[in-house]
């Protein structure tokens, strides 16, 4: 089956609004996920369909949620998320951020109250497109172990940043902070084998290779050791901190069966390069680019899903026919 | 020989002043070494000294450099340091810095044209100490090599981390983009044994454990692969693209022997979390902490730091008589 993203939109769209989501949220997020499916990003695309379904309708995420957006200072917005997702209540600041990075040269949206079930490259690539920096981060249910800890307390915490640059599309990674994201060590254990050491520590804090050791009880390990834990610190520390959501360990999603989401915090930062002192700072980072690549990088983050997605725009997305069939079944709809 | 910390950074500015840096410039950067000796951080104390009078001699900084702070943007500050030590720059902006940063929310400072031969936590442990949440970001020389290259493009790029809590010091992270630091390598070489693997590349882009081939053409990889190069290429995006400092790869210091430093940039951001929608987060990030250590993080990033720090303010800094002689005779002074 081959389908356009605008109609793969639509179709997931219609899905969310079937499952309790007002057509205007449904639209951002189901967006989200087209958008993931379109560049490859298969784990965070129709992948993740059931989740949604499943969380919205355990009642632990509100559809119908209309995000409130306040500014409490002149280079901060706020934003409550109502218990939505995140993608809403991030659409619902974006344009006032994007002013705000302009006048102030500097602007951060704290979102709280809020669910965040997709990749982070979404968030921030739009604000690169339109000629800013931005840096991304969502803390989550607990997961990881940090700083020679036992039991896990912060959750796998992704942070995301993005940079415009004259000469190409934006400069985008987006990475969690646990070496290994649950989805892989999830694979192992249906797959039945071990995964590599430094990957998480079983219920008693014990290093183990075992994926059912790891996921009953036991955590997942930061990347980079005691480095990738201080970025998973940062995360919480703003995600959660700053913007007055839950920190992971106060999750309570267990009292609603099938919610598969946390209910958390993000906050972004957004910064103008062209009102800071640096001059042309696209055109600066298309040298240092084209350095890189000098240097032998072959394959920069992104460049796979740019490939993948102009393939998409010109002929359209692949996707298996069962999965059309079930899209259309969760849609309500007779097959095309 | 023990000596209190103030007596030694006053005779260590004596040492600066004596190799071409004004009494304001010297008190400065002297302050910085003598805590970093003060808390124990040995790689960035008394052991630098050399480093610091070689590159004064060396005419590569400017000793006397008076630094230029302007606001381009109601949130941005930028300091040109005029080829003077980041720290003096830094300094100039602190106050205006943090008003900008109660006034809007948050704040960056933006430096270029500047050295930083020290270690970071003390750019952004006394922002916590008022309160703020502080970033700091600094490019440096070509070290590193990412995503897949075979040659060095950035520095070892390092990144600190500070937020205030509510029942003790602020929590405070530094550190490198790269695996390890050059100076260990360096130290390998001299000892004579290997590094680890995962520790460099040589000059054909070749992995390596032996120092000598790191060191001589070669290069040193990021911390937790393509995630901490993400991290090292966003420092490098924000510490000389954004601030109009140099990149790493343009560098060029060998044209003045004996210099050690790099002509770069730095950022830094402060966050007042008093003006966003968090409510108290000193008081939220205690929690977060005794979470932590309640699941067996014994040691948090700072612990140490802080604990020696308590040491030396009690029974002052101990240092060999050796490095103390030296260290009269840079200030040309006769030993006390």
């Amino acid at each position: 089956m081959i389908i356009t993203e605008a109609a793969l939109g639509a179709l997931i769209a219609r899905a969310f609004e079937r499952h309790g989501m007002t057509p205007h949220n449904a639209a951002i997020v189901a967006g989200v996920v087209a958008a993931a499916e379109r560049d490859g990003a298969a784990s965070h695309g129709l992948l993740r369909l059931d989740g949604y379904i499943a969380t919205l309708n355990s009642g632990w995420v509100n559809g119908e949620a209309v995000p409130v957006v306040t500014q409490p200072a002149p280079a901060i917005l706020a934003v409550d998320a109502c218990n939505g997702f995140a993608q809403v209540a991030l659409a619902a600041a974006r344009e006032q951020a994007i002013a705000t990075a302009r006048r102030e040269g500097l602007a951060a949206i704290c979102i709280h109250d809020s669910h965040h079930f997709a990749a982070l490259w979404p968030d921030v690539e739009p604000f690169a497109e339109r000629g800013l920096i931005a840096i991304a981060m969502v803390n989550a249910r607990s997961r990881i172990v940090i700083w020679g800890g036992k039991r896990k307390v912060l959750g796998t915490n992704p942070m995301a940043f993005a940079c415009p640059r004259s000469d190409g599309p934006p400069v985008v990674w987006d990475q969690a902070s646990s070496l290994r994201a649950q989805g892989e060590v999830l694979k192992a254990r249906v797959e039945g084998h071990a995964v590599s050491e430094g990957v998480g520590l079983d219920a008693e804090g014990v290093p183990t290779t075992d994926p059912a050791k790891i996921l009953d009880g036991g955590s997942l390990l930061p990347f980079g050791a005691h480095k990738g834990a201080g970025i998973a610190f940062m995360v919480e520390v703003l995600a959660a901190a700053m913007t007055g959501g839950r920190f992971g360990f106060q999750d309570d999603s267990p009292k609603f069966p099938g919610a598969q989401t946390s209910r958390a915090g993000q906050f972004l930062l957004l910064i103008d390069p062209s009102r800071g002192p640096g001059g042309d700072a696209p055109s600066r980072i298309a040298v240092l680019v084209a350095m890189l690549r000098e240097a032998g990088s072959d394959r920069l983050p992104g460049d796979e899903r740019c490939h993948r997605r102009a393939r998409a725009v010109e002929d359209g997305i692949a996707i298996p026919d069962a999965t059309y069939a079930k899209l259309c079944k969760l849609a309500g709809e007779e097959e095309a």
